[in-house]
């Protein structure tokens, strides 16, 4: 907190915020030290004033869980949640008298499914101890969540490797799928990657994971969890296509943005003779 | 709350949950009269000493926002928060002594950014009142953000007409990339969709878009901020490959899940003989 004002014989200290690009001011309570909600509602108010006289709009307050006492406060201060993580709650107030242009919360978690297959037309599977497939004897590729931060092809990889012990590289996204109302409000989507093996001996490690193995895609294929739903059938059939040489998804490629940041732009690069060469470039 | 337990003067009552598929409870606080926190506090011990006794793992609390004079309470009986939306938050305890099983929360906003040309080789742009491109003078695809429970196809249809009021028919996604840190500590997944135009009479709809126009796509991608930036310049390159049939990204196809659920895949269907039958039938 900074700044203090003298108003007869209290002293309220004005809660000091970051500007962002936005008209805004993000508010993080740093301090480890509990805070009284009757000294903290003070400041808000004064703050608030002084922010609204400023022209300021949204008002973001990073409450780490530590100070939980305080989301009351803020809340009948004015503010209403934005999102969550494990260890803070971010809070949001609109101070305008105009529709907010606040960003939206993260609304999707993503999956990736990896298909890999060695030389004898076998593909890496695996049996999971819990949830949906559980006691039922089924084999399926290895899945997980993306972590956050991880880009999709490293999340492949890791999945794989943490499954199977399985060392492999990405290839291509061969397709993916969205669907809705899968965690509470939040929506899904989930990438298939292709990726080649450079080793085979598979070893379980997850503790989510009873058993790993290579298994005919044939084999796969015909299991009855594959061929009664559409969309692992629909899956099964694009990677058979994809072995036999018939089908070409999304490779990945960095690139750089004019902020210096890096990202992974996915396309289809058969053919685009025009990104192949910066390709190359950015390889040697 | 049910249930019930006289302890010499004082009853307490039991907290209701619903039972998950994953061995946990979820309670909804749903009443909206306000609950004293210490009513609530003592509520919660009787009812996480149950849970305990009965084996259960995770416990999930639904705070609507109106409560959250509980937000407290929860965290010191050794809740965490879990995610938030405006209206409420989501907190969690995980009962037994081994690593915990929980869901990650949602980790990806979804952008989608849409090409769409008129017969005469010009691309549908927009130039927008803030943000990055604030008084640049720069014409960009239409770009927006996928609402909660919202198809990647259905949202560049949607933005493209609130931006510019040309009515649009899906066709494919040519690429996307993955970015991370966009917010917060979010990660950002952005669809490059191409549309097929229905109509081109062009109509600045949206209060955050100063002018709308149809633009020869040379011109488009002559302009500065397209080459300076790698990824822009490869999405640009991208589309005119498109253009010149030269491209096949991801169609999308309705599927229906074994438990009944309508999903979009996305996926290269050039080729997909198999999967086109599929399609037709569907269609007809």
């Amino acid at each position: 907190m900074k700044g203090e004002e003298d108003h007869g014989s209290n002293s309220i200290q004005f809660l000091s915020g970051d500007e962002d690009h936005h008209g805004g001011v993000i508010v993080t309570i740093e301090d480890p030290i509990p805070m009284d909600p009757e000294i903290f509602a003070s400041s808000l108010r004064a703050s608030l004033s002084d922010w609204t006289q400023q022209g300021k709009k949204g008002v973001w307050i990073k409450l780490p869980i530590q100070h939980s006492n305080l989301v009351d406060t803020a809340v009948k201060a004015g503010f209403r949640y934005h999102h969550a993580e494990p260890d803070y709650l971010m809070l949001v107030c609109w101070i305008p008298d105009t529709p907010d242009h606040l960003p939206a919360n993260a609304s999707h978690r993503i999956g990736v499914g990896a298909f890999v297959m060695n030389p004898k037309r076998e593909l890496l599977v695996v049996q999971e101890k819990d949830g949906r497939f559980k006691g039922t004897g089924v084999w399926k590729m290895p899945t997980g969540a993306v972590n956050e931060g991880e880009d999709i092809c490293d999340a492949a990889i890791r999945e794989v490797k943490e499954e199977t012990g399985v060392e492999t590289e990405f290839v291509e996204i061969l397709a993916f799928r969205q669907s809705h109302q899968s965690f509470f409000q939040k929506s899904d989507l989930f990438f298939v990657c292709m990726l080649q093996p450079h080793s085979f001996d598979v070893q379980c490690q997850a503790s989510e994971i009873l058993a790993t193995q290579w298994m005919p895609i044939e084999d796969y294929a015909a299991q009855a969890f594959v061929q009664d739903n559409e969309l692992f059938d629909f899956i099964a059939k694009i990677c058979l296509s994809k072995l036999d040489g018939k089908y070409t998804g999304f490779s990945n490629l960095l690139t750089t943005t004019s902020r210096g940041k890096k990202t992974y732009l996915y396309f289809n690069d058969q053919d685009a003779s025009y990104l192949s060469a910066s390709k190359q470039e950015q390889a040697s």
